[in-house]
């Protein structure tokens, strides 16, 4: 080690990083200094390895160095139901399906054993961060945090009784008390859930508004996810859902509101957003696989809005891979705006990343490979027969990479994911353990 | 070798077998036995392994065996130019892009190596089958019989000069010869490919019909692939271009066309197809990066009219993977129907195997697991964290698999991938080929 030379955790040097801001930027050859849990250099990979003394040191040809990928929208646990009712109308797989299920096998082993499938997926396929809404919020917090993934829990707020609480004001409880806990929690944060429009009345959306303001805690809500919500709303309060969102004070400057789907939007719900704190949390696939309608994605862009990306849960999607959705959000993108233009391969990367990032808070500590930041990275391997040859890595990344190429997954500088593999989490076990839950409930279906 | 037991070449043991016919029906822990290319039975593994005594035998256990996958639409040569240009408009991606890096590019060199890689892809990702439409078909068709991979070469015939031909004779001059040619051939067929309707004038067309009746030969055109392409004949042409086709006696029952992307599609024209022998090609990923339109597939089927799936060439989606198209096509295909319980597993499975072989005119040849039929076969690992838990395979291979799983894939028996490694060819030398021949054009663009 030479005198000038400064002692780090980890260098990780590779053929392109991709730092997503500046937007559309390719580096060759770089590393990143990580040191700490937090980037700390971003420089040639000549000049790190003069400058910098690293513990570990990951040299990585013909790999993308790239910001973590972020589920913005997700229920874990779901993945113990994974396929277990599909090609079915929306309706009849809530109340046929889904919520008999839920209310026959969800408890706190459920939520553990779902949410850490579901954790290991997501490192396995790129995603560094992820927001959570399901019931035992506290159990899937804890699963995250021995994971060391980075977590957004969203507790569920309802009007009616379900297995975690029994009314509007046990949810909020709960809720408030879990923030609390996480409150200075590096990697957890805990937000608000109101499940949607339908299902929560005036008064806990209220509630939800003046604990949102008062301990600064984010609020995502299922919203606009059809046309037929949006409808009855306006036969039934005879407003549509979002003003009346707006109404209760909840798209003010000072609330961090996620609005998830977000399909059936005309020009006053735009108008609305823009002026507003919230984001849109795009599900495309999900929107598609219950034929939900479409999301105007370009449009939303145009206008400033932050559109973030999410998988949905593994019942309506079927999986929870960030790549292959942020490429469904670039081929939809493109149709529904009627544009080849619209949402462009560096578009679609922001919003699985930055976009995300932003829309739950936390661009201050990740979304993007900057000085300062986390260290939630991956890294991919290009060197496949799907993404050669190379014209535009951005490109290749968003059309025509595949999940099974991501190598490497580091959060906040722990290495999660090596060579494919998982580092800490056993996938044999894991296997098992899925396989023990759908037996028993197939067995008592 | 016991008295009773019959010697065949290969015996495939899996612990699931969906045969697409039945449709929908899955067998556990089934046996394929295969003699000289074909399937010569189809039964319970405990019984295959008292009956049969083969030289190769295949234990794939937490596998299933499907029929090779059929990509009814592409070009595979332009592999080479993956994204090349994206987010583009289609008319600025065509006459700026792609026409220009065809007229500098496109030689026999360039197709043989862009057929190879395209293979190579395909082959990996689970396809036995494909269709092509592109210059020097003559080349793509020797390489596609070098590598074993059944093909159908469609020969492209346009009223203006390219680099293949100078003019409509000559164009269906050398077609016919290439029908001849291969008119005994086990797995390659030739068909004729009009590029389009607004690229052949009425002469050539009739002629194509012409040869197409005398030599029973398939013809495959890109058709009613925008809106605009649909406005434009009413304007120029007074009919619309489907119309135009059934007046040149196009749309009879001796002619097997494939009609290739059809998003603008009216009552009018899907009655016509379907007093037809037409069948269509469903290309949704293209349909979607270039803003093309949207395909009403489940109308098409419920119908009775055949819908194959096809990915087309990989500078408009950007890959060529079967699986991921499948996927795509069902997830849209409720979309677009308004209605979740539209394109089912199922229904999305038969797409991407027997209807890609009834649609080329094979399916007594390919396109599900049945006696007597080529052994065209696939097998997927299925036990990943991304298809766990299992409640339904059909669904979790449409919407939960990788094309990353696909493990095995034997063509007319023959063992083309096994544990996803290429058997045959070198995927190293295919991958600096390509960048070869990318940092040439780099170079020059």
């Amino acid at each position: 080690m030479s005198k000038q030379q400064k002692p780090i955790d980890t260098l990780i040097c590779a053929s392109w990083t991709i730092p997503v801001t500046p937007r559309g930027e390719v580096f060759e050859d770089f590393a990143i200094a990580v040191h700490q849990g937090r980037i700390v250099d971003l420089l040639p990979e000549s000049e790190a390895l003069q400058r910098y003394q690293p513990d570990s040191h990951y040299t990585l040809e013909n790999h993308a160095l790239l910001p973590g990928l972020i589920n913005a929208h997700g229920h874990a646990s779901m993945s113990l139901f994974r396929g277990l009712a599909d090609d079915l109308p929306l309706m009849e797989w809530l109340n046929d399906h889904i919520w008999p299920a839920e209310a026959r096998w969800v408890n706190e082993a459920f939520v553990a054993d779902g949410s850490k499938l579901a954790i290991a997926e997501m490192i396995r396929s790129g995603t560094t961060c992820f927001s959570d809404m399901y019931f035992f919020p506290e159990v899937a917090a804890r699963v995250a945090q021995e994971c060391g993934i980075r977590a957004q829990l969203v507790c569920p707020v309802l009007d009616f009784p379900t297995v975690w609480a029994s009314k509007p004001e046990e949810y909020l409880e709960k809720s408030l008390k879990l923030a609390i806990e996480y409150a200075e929690h590096p990697l957890i944060n805990v937000g608000l859930g109101p499940h949607a429009p339908y299902t929560v009345s005036d008064k806990p959306l209220i509630n939800i508004r003046d604990i949102a303001s008062e301990y600064d805690i984010p609020v995502q809500i299922h919203l606009h996810e059809t046309q037929q919500e949006v409808d009855e709303a306006l036969s039934k309060d005879q407003q549509r859902p979002l003003s009346r969102l707006a109404g209760l004070g909840l798209l003010s400057d000072d609330i961090h509101l996620q609005c998830v789907h977000m399909t059936a939007l005309n020009e006053e719900d735009i108008a609305q957003l823009k002026g507003s704190a919230a984001s849109v949390v795009h599900c495309p696939e999900s929107n598609l696989k219950l034929a939900s309608g479409f999301c105007p994605v370009q449009t939303l862009l145009d206008k400033g809005i932050t559109v973030a990306l999410g998988t949905d849960g593994a019942a309506s999607n079927n999986d929870l891979d960030m790549i292959g959705e942020m490429r469904t959000a670039a081929l939809l993108g493109k149709a529904v705006a009627q544009d080849a233009s619209a949402l462009s391969a560096p578009t679609a990367l922001e919003m699985a990343t930055l976009g995300g990032a932003r829309a739950l808070g936390i661009d201050d500590q990740c979304g993007t490979l900057e000085i300062g930041k986390s260290a939630d990275i991956i890294a991919v391997d290009m060197a496949r027969l799907n993404t050669l040859p190379s014209y535009d890595l951005i490109s290749d990344i968003v059309y025509s990479l595949s999940s099974s190429q991501v190598a490497y997954n580091w959060i906040a500088g722990e290495l999660k994911l090596e060579k494919g593999q998982l580092t800490e989490l056993d996938e044999h076990a894991l296997r098992e353990n899925a396989i023990s839950w759908s037996e028993k409930i197939k067995a008592n279906k």
